[in-house]
């Protein structure tokens, strides 16, 4: 694994920075915003994520000696170099001088809402677009994923299982992270562990049972080592011939003056064998020995099993959770929204494309979370430099532009964006995971249940304020006719 | 991002380790399988990656003062201390004492077929389990993927061009390595470039095109500063239009002695506008002038793409290639095969659970591949042991074993598995990556095309050798008897 490098980009960011550069426009003044189109799962919300590591990243942006070598080596296919040397001495000498506005992590957002603002030279904000979107993009797919599958265990415990299937060892370790800023009470990740100060937890594997000639002596051997740990996996040969063995065991342990945690169920139908363990449990004299569910879980199992009165504690989540597995990908953008001009004013951009909903959205963007009743009511994207009104406030659907919400004045409101980095600093202090993790269970709790079920969720407003709406589809009408002009 | 640790590890292997320690089993002989039990991407084959990344990790296992301490200040839900203090001076002495045979990287492997053979003590192979899981799962996923995409394209050079929505940072630079495994030409990750030496590519990004008041302009400014490097994006207002801009900037070029790599396709229908851009450069004397195309593209678009004729000549794949979006995590177990007794003989364990897909192959494990006419013929999954006849042998699906095949006499054959670690010292040299892509070619090329298609492809026959078929069938109905005997 790798530690922080300005490398984590993609090479066109370096060589349009040489073409900044080159052209004399490296510190043009810019704004860009890191969004997404559209929100993960089918579901009716999101959890920003990865803030945090990404302000790391940014904070240890500096080219070094050896990554400017490698890049004074790249040659072009007729073998000229790549890079100009005296580029690469003022990339040397780069310090980022960016100002960002972020969501703060555990937020809930929306299609279309900026999570980051990220304003200053363009060539800086060039250069950092390919790392912000990797990791933010990751992180708030993580835990969206999280947060739905933590809202079907409805308060039972979730624990993060999935190191083993993540997309590789960093990908384990930022899923972690993202799965208990979702909800999950702790991950079988040691690492994330260690480095987060998440709780970690675990049973013990198959292969243990395995290696003993009969597993009630495994079940013993382990609570022997592990007097005040020990939750047993009991379908290595037959589930409720185990879960007898481990009533034996939690026995022996009690004599001894311990308590057997839990058992663990890794197979079969989790619904029928979870009651008959429990069952077994109660009737032994075990009601507080837990039951530990896994084997390929998701929200939509969760729920299931939960519906069908399966009598499990503590939900063991692997794969589906940690590699987001219906949609392992968040398809954030980071779009140019507008550029300052010698005057000092901001001219928005907008980009066209053959696919109108790619078309970006312009201006220097804030967004206003409106209330009422404890309930999140809408959300209104605006342009700073134009304002929203104090009055009642109008907002239009991006996506499906029929569609508009008129927002009563006087709503209590608030703006969502706050700073988190000027001038390349730091503006604000690293937050405590378990804060982040209660702003989003508070987020979630202020969510309308239309808008947090699984399936068919009902769609939150959160549009543009009426006034960019407008100016949008201005730009777009004014960049449309310039088409028109194009010359072969 | 971090650096290798041991603590790359679920906390059940290390509560694990602690109870075989305590058991005094920590030094019994074992012997460890990892394959998967159902090829990706519902495909005909997997292509074997990550060996050279878990034998790096491997070599550098070791617990520091850091992790130790990081350790002993676990605590169990009564408070008392996780890990007692002898068992984690225990661990910081500890050196791997394993042997490893594996499977080549570029390799093909099919269904149930070990990746690696890890044998040693049964504390150590279950302290490394983790990590190898993690690491090779996900790159012979990716590289399996690449090889379907590469196949697809027919030729045509794919670039991988997705680390903005790959798992978290280090997702993408395992996805790199992995996709030119399986055949990428190249990256748009910088870090992948300079880690492992593979070519860097890359065109520019809409932001660029929105900067200036004019594509035209934008178009000249990039040659300008990139004259040897220019592939230009033509989709920001107006895909045609963009390529006439094109045009007039590769004149501009070729009057000053350079000429223009490429242009982009990222939006809208690429079969067609592949076809009228190629006609528009042709006639404009630009026959030379590479089409590059994007967005969002897969196997299955590109053979689609490939049957409308368009005209792309380098393919730029992302997400889809990357997360292995369709399937975005390899199964991949890790299961105990055998346990060494006292005698010296080893003892072929198995696992049944309730689902009898999930019940493991006993043994010491080794891959015999058969060629016939330069294409591969079947593979015997052999225990060593047991052996495997010199005469004909027939092999039986361990999905459905009322397949069989039988395999003549005399049929040209090697082993699969290779040694790789003997005592934890690696025994081979690192293979570089484009001996390792060859590999990977020249499997490919030699499975038979019903095996290679995408959809519907013919199982190639990997099954187990019907000695071993026989045994584990034995051993199956000796642990079933076993359950009947489980009393409450």
């Amino acid at each position: 694994m790798i530690t922080h490098s300005p490398l984590q980009t993609d090479l066109y960011q370096l060589t349009m920075a040489a073409a900044y550069w080159h052209a004399g426009k490296a510190e043009q003044e810019s704004v860009f915003h890191l969004f997404f189109r559209r929100l993960p799962f089918l579901g009716g919300y999101a959890i920003a994520a990865g803030l945090e590591p990404a302000l790391e990243w940014m904070e240890a942006f500096r080219f070094r000696k050896e990554e400017l070598e490698y890049l004074a080596g790249l040659r072009t296919k007729v073998d000229t170099p790549l890079f100009r040397r005296d580029f690469l001495n003022y990339l040397g000498e780069l310090r980022l001088k960016l100002d960002i506005d972020a969501i703060p992590e555990g937020e809930a957002v929306f299609a279309h809402e900026p999570l980051l603002r990220v304003e200053g030279p363009i060539l800086h904000a060039q250069l950092v677009e390919t790392a912000l979107l990797n990791i933010l993009n990751f992180q708030t797919l993580v835990a969206t994923k999280a947060a739905r599958i933590c809202g079907a265990a409805a308060g039972g415990p979730v624990i993060e299982f999935g190191y083993r299937r993540a997309q590789g060892p960093d990908g384990g370790l930022s899923a972690s992270r993202a799965a208990c800023i979702g909800g999950c009470k702790g991950t079988s990740n040691v690492l994330a562990g260690q480095r987060y100060g998440l709780p970690v937890l675990g049973t013990h594997a198959h292969s243990w049972v395995m290696s003993f000639d009969d597993e009630s002596e495994a079940f013993d051997r382990y609570a022997e080592a592990m007097p005040d740990n020990s939750t047993l996996l009991v379908d290595t040969y037959d589930t409720l011939g185990g879960v007898d063995h481990a009533i034996t065991t939690a026995r022996l342990l009690r004599q001894r003056g311990h308590e057997l945690n839990g058992i663990r169920l890794d197979s079969g139908d989790l619904a029928w064998l979870s009651q008959q363990a429990r069952a077994k449990l109660d009737a032994a004299g075990f009601p507080e020995v837990k039951i530990v569910a896994s084997n390929d879980l998701d929200e939509h199992i969760i729920e299931s099993l939960r519906h069908q009165g399966a009598r499990i504690d503590i939900w063991g989540v692997g794969t589906n959770l940690v590699t987001a597995a219906d949609q392992p990908a968040l398809g954030g953008v980071y779009k140019l929204g507008a550029l300052r001009s010698e005057d000092g004013t901001w001219q928005p951009r907008i980009k066209l494309s053959e696919q109108m909903a790619k078309s970006s959205i312009p201006g220097r963007l804030q967004v206003r979370r409106f209330e009422e009743n404890g309930l999140l009511m809408a959300d209104a994207i605006y342009d700073l430099d134009r304002g929203i009104p104090d009055e009642q406030v109008e907002i239009v659907d991006p996506g499906d532009t029929s569609r508009s919400k008129l927002i009563p004045a006087g709503t209590a409101f608030h703006d969502v964006l706050q700073p988190v980095m000027r001038d390349g600093k730091r503006v604000t202090a690293p937050e405590l995971l378990d804060m982040i993790r209660s702003r989003c269970k508070e987020t979630v709790a202020k969510l309308h249940p239309g808008t947090t079920r699984l399936v068919n969720p009902h769609t939150f407003p959160a549009g543009l304020e009426q006034g960019l709406h407008d100016a949008r589809e201005l730009l777009l009408a004014e960049y449309r006719q310039k088409r028109g002009k194009v010359v072969p």
